[in-house]
C-alpha cells in the first residue's frame, strides 16, 4: 500500500495558495479569513473522502473513517494555521498526509479493524492567540475552554468570538476521547535529518518549554529634552534581558535554547522614551530540571536590569509544557513502518513543541519527522523535499494502518 | 492689553477633547480622524475670529488678521497633531495661545501696522510619518513637497493621500511667505523652568537634531529545534546596539542626549528568531560637530554588533537638523514683552525640535517656553498650570503685539 504523490502534491499546491506571501511563504493566522477559506478546502476535500466530519467547540475538526467494528479509532493530524511569514509546510503537511493516507486506504479498498480518522487542531501556532496548541491543550484538559475563549490578539479580538465569525465554533464537546492512537507527521523544523542524509524521524518525545511574559513600565517622556541623568527607559532595560536570555543557555549547559520572539514597545514613536515594553521569553530544554534552574536566572536577569534602569517590571510564567515521552507501542509501529519502506531512519526528540504533546495526555501517541533544508522554519525559506515527504507519507500510511488492524 | 484667561481655557478644554485618552492624555496622530476634527474645530475658530483662512498644498492653515498697511504679516503658531498616548499641551497650546492672542488685539480693537496671523503646521511630530516638522519644513524648502507627500505610516499609507482623505489637500503653494517674524509659544517639555520656578523661558535656540534608522537583517527561524550554535537573531544584536546608543553621551559628553525610541520586529512571536528588526536612533546636541562625532560612533557600535551576531545591516541617517539660534530682535521682543510682566524668566535652549527651526531659515524668529510639571511631555502626564499658561500667552501677545507695530 502507498500513497499518491500526485494527488498529495496537488493538494499541497492548492492549499499552499490560500494564505500565500509575494515571497512562495505563507501567513494564514488562526481564526483570519484565510485560516477560514484553508478549513473549507480542507473539510470539503474530507467530505470528498467519504469521511465523516464533525467540529468541536474549540474549532478542532474531526473526519472519521468507518472501521470494521466499534472500538476508539487511530487519528492522524496536524494544524493548519501559520506563523506570520511561515512557510507551507509547518502544520499544513501533517494535515495533507493525513487525509492522503485516507484516501490511499480508500484507493486500496483497505478495511481497518479500528476506525480510522483525521483531525485539524485549531492555533497550534500560539502566533495571533496565545498560548500555543490551545485546540489540542483543550482536548487534552490542560488548558480551560473559557481561558482559551478569552485569550486575545493584538487588536484586542477574543479567540472565542474570532472562532464564531468564521463558523467554525462547532457543537461537538472539547474533551478527551477514546483513542488507539493519535499519529503526527511534521517537518523536523532542525538540521538533523537534512545533516545525516535521512528521510524519516521517529519521534520519540517533545522536549519541556516554558513561555513568559515581561512587562517593564518605563518613563514615557520626549527624547529631546529629558536629560540622559533622569531617565527610565522601558527599552534600555529590556535590551539588558535580551542579552541575559541569550546567555542562559551556556550557563545551565545542556540542549537548552532560549529566545526573545516578541517585543512590543510604547509608544513607539522615534521621539518619545519608551515608556512600557512587553516581550516573550521562550525557553526549552529535554530536561524539565533545567528549564526549571533557567526561570531561575531568567528572574533574576530581569531584576537586575529593572533595578539598574529603575523601572518596574511583571514577569508572568504563564505557560509550562514538561518534557513529553511518547507511547513505545506507537514509537515502535512507526520504527516498523519506517524499516519497511528502507531509506534510513533514526529515533530523534522535538525541539518545536506539538498537538502530539498534549494529544500524549490522553492517547497513546507518536509522530514522524521529515528533513527541513537547512533546518530552517518559521519562515518563508522552509522547505522539504517531495521525495521526502513522500517517504513520510508512506511511513504515516503503514504505521496507522498497523495500529488500526486489518477487519477481519 | 492682557489675555482672556477664561476663554483660553475654554478652547483647550474643548480642542482637548478631540482624541482625547481615558487617562486624561491626547492620541491625535496627524492626518487621522482626530486631526481633522481637531482642524475643523480649529478653523471654525479661526472664521469666527475674522481671519482670513488659507491651506496650502502641506495641509498647513493660515489665518490672516489685516494690518494698518501693505506689510509682510507676524505669524504666531504651532502644531495640532500629538503623538500616541502624549499630552494636550505639546502644540495645541501654542495653536490656542496664538488664537486667544488675536481675539484679545480684537478685543482691545487694537489696530497694528503689520498683518498679524496664526498657522497651523502638519505633522510636527513624526510620530505617524517620519520626518517630523514636515509641513514647516516643506514650506522653508528643506523637505521637497513630493518627498513629503510619500513619506507613508505603518500601515504603508501615504501622507499626500490621508492629506486629501481628510481635506486639508490646500490650493496655495506651500513655500516660503515674506513675513515680519514668526512666534511660537511652546512647553518647554524639560525640567529646568519648573526647578527654577520661573514662568515663562525665552528661547535663545534649537539644539541640533539627527535621526537615523537602523533594519537588522538576521535568520528567521523555529525558537524551539534551532540550536544557539547556529542563530543569527536580529533581536539579539539589536539589544547590543540599544546598550550602545545609551553610552553615546557619556562619550562624547556634553548636553548630547541618545534614544532608541521605535523597535519593529520581524516576524513578532514568541515563537520565532527574529528575522528583521527596525529602529530608530535619534540624537541631540547644542554643538552640531558633537552630533557629527556621536553618529561616527553610532556606526561602529552597529556594525559591531551586527559582525557579533552575523547579521546584515543598513544604517541611514535620513533627517538632520543643525543647530538654529533665533533671531536677535525677536529673542529680545520676547525678552522685554517678559519683562513688561514680570514674574521672572530667563534665556534657555531647546532640546526639542519645533516648527520654528525650520522657520527660523525663512523667517525671523522667536520662541516662549512655559513650565511642564517634572518635565514630562509626550506622554499623557503632561502638564502646564494655568497661572503658567496665562503668563506665557501674555508674553507671547505683547511681544507679538510690538513686533507687529501701531497702526497710525
Amino acid at each position: 500500500m502507498r500513497i499518491n504523490r500526485e494527488r498529495l502534491q496537488d493538494s499541497m499546491d492548492r492549499l499552499g495558495r490560500i494564505g500565500e506571501t509575494p515571497r512562495g511563504g505563507l501567513t494564514r493566522l488562526a481564526l483570519s479569513d484565510e485560516d477560514r477559506r484553508g478549513r473549507d478546502l480542507l473539510v470539503e476535500w474530507m467530505r470528498g473522502a467519504g469521511l465523516t466530519v464533525s467540529i468541536d467547540r474549540m474549532g478542532n475538526i474531526f473526519g472519521l473513517r468507518p472501521g470494521g467494528e466499534a472500538l476508539p479509532p487511530v487519528f492522524m493530524g496536524s494544524h493548519a494555521d501559520s506563523v506570520p511569514t511561515g512557510g507551507k509546510y509547518d502544520g499544513q503537511l501533517g494535515v495533507l498526509c493525513a487525509l492522503e493516507a485516507i484516501r490511499s486506504l480508500d484507493d486500496a479498498q483497505a478495511r481497518t479493524r479500528h476506525p480510522v480518522g483525521m483531525v485539524i487542531f485549531t492555533n497550534e501556532e500560539g502566533a495571533r492567540f496565545q498560548p500555543a496548541m490551545i485546540g489540542s491543550g483543550v482536548m487534552a484538559g490542560k488548558i480551560p475552554l473559557e481561558d482559551a475563549y478569552n485569550a486575545r490578539d493584538r487588536d484586542g479580538l477574543r479567540l472565542g468570538d474570532e472562532l464564531a465569525r468564521i463558523g467554525y465554533l462547532g457543537p461537538e464537546p472539547c474533551v478527551p476521547r477514546p483513542l488507539r492512537a493519535y499519529l503526527e507527521l511534521h517537518i523536523e523544523q532542525g538540521p538533523i535529518l537534512e545533516e545525516e542524509s535521512l528521510p524519516v524521524g521517529i519521534v520519540e518525545g517533545i522536549v519541556a518549554i516554558s513561555w513568559s511574559r515581561l512587562t517593564l513600565h518605563g518613563v514615557q517622556d520626549h527624547a529631546g529634552p529629558t536629560p540622559m541623568r533622569i531617565r527610565h527607559d522601558a527599552l534600555v532595560a529590556a535590551a539588558e534581558v535580551i542579552r541575559g536570555v541569550r546567555e542562559i543557555p551556556r550557563q545551565v549547559g545542556g540542549d537548552m535554547v532560549s529566545t526573545v520572539g516578541r517585543l512590543d514597545v510604547s509608544p513607539n514613536i522615534p521621539n518619545a522614551i519608551p515608556g512600557r515594553v512587553v516581550m516573550s521569553i521562550d525557553l526549552r530544554d529535554p530536561d524539565d530540571a533545567r528549564v526549571t534552574r533557567a526561570l531561575g536566572i531568567l528572574d533574576r536577569v530581569v531584576r537586575e536590569a529593572a533595578r539598574r534602569e529603575g523601572v518596574r517590571h511583571e514577569l508572568e510564567h504563564y505557560w509550562r509544557v514538561p518534557r513529553t515521552d511518547f507511547h513505545p507501542e506507537v514509537v515502535d509501529a512507526v520504527e516498523r513502518a519506517a524499516k519497511s519502506l528502507g531509506g534510513g531512519h533514526r529515533r530523534i526528540l522535538s525541539g518545536a513543541g506539538h498537538d502530539a504533546q498534549y494529544m500524549a495526555a490522553i492517547a497513546p501517541t507518536g509522530m514522524i519527522f521529515v528533513p527541513s533544508r537547512a533546518g530552517r522554519s518559521h519562515c518563508e525559506e522552509e522547505f522539504t523535499a517531495m521525495d521526502d515527504i513522500e517517504h513520510g507519507a508512506n511511513t504515516l500510511l503503514r504505521a496507522a494502518a498497523e495500529l488500526a488492524g486489518r477487519a477481519s
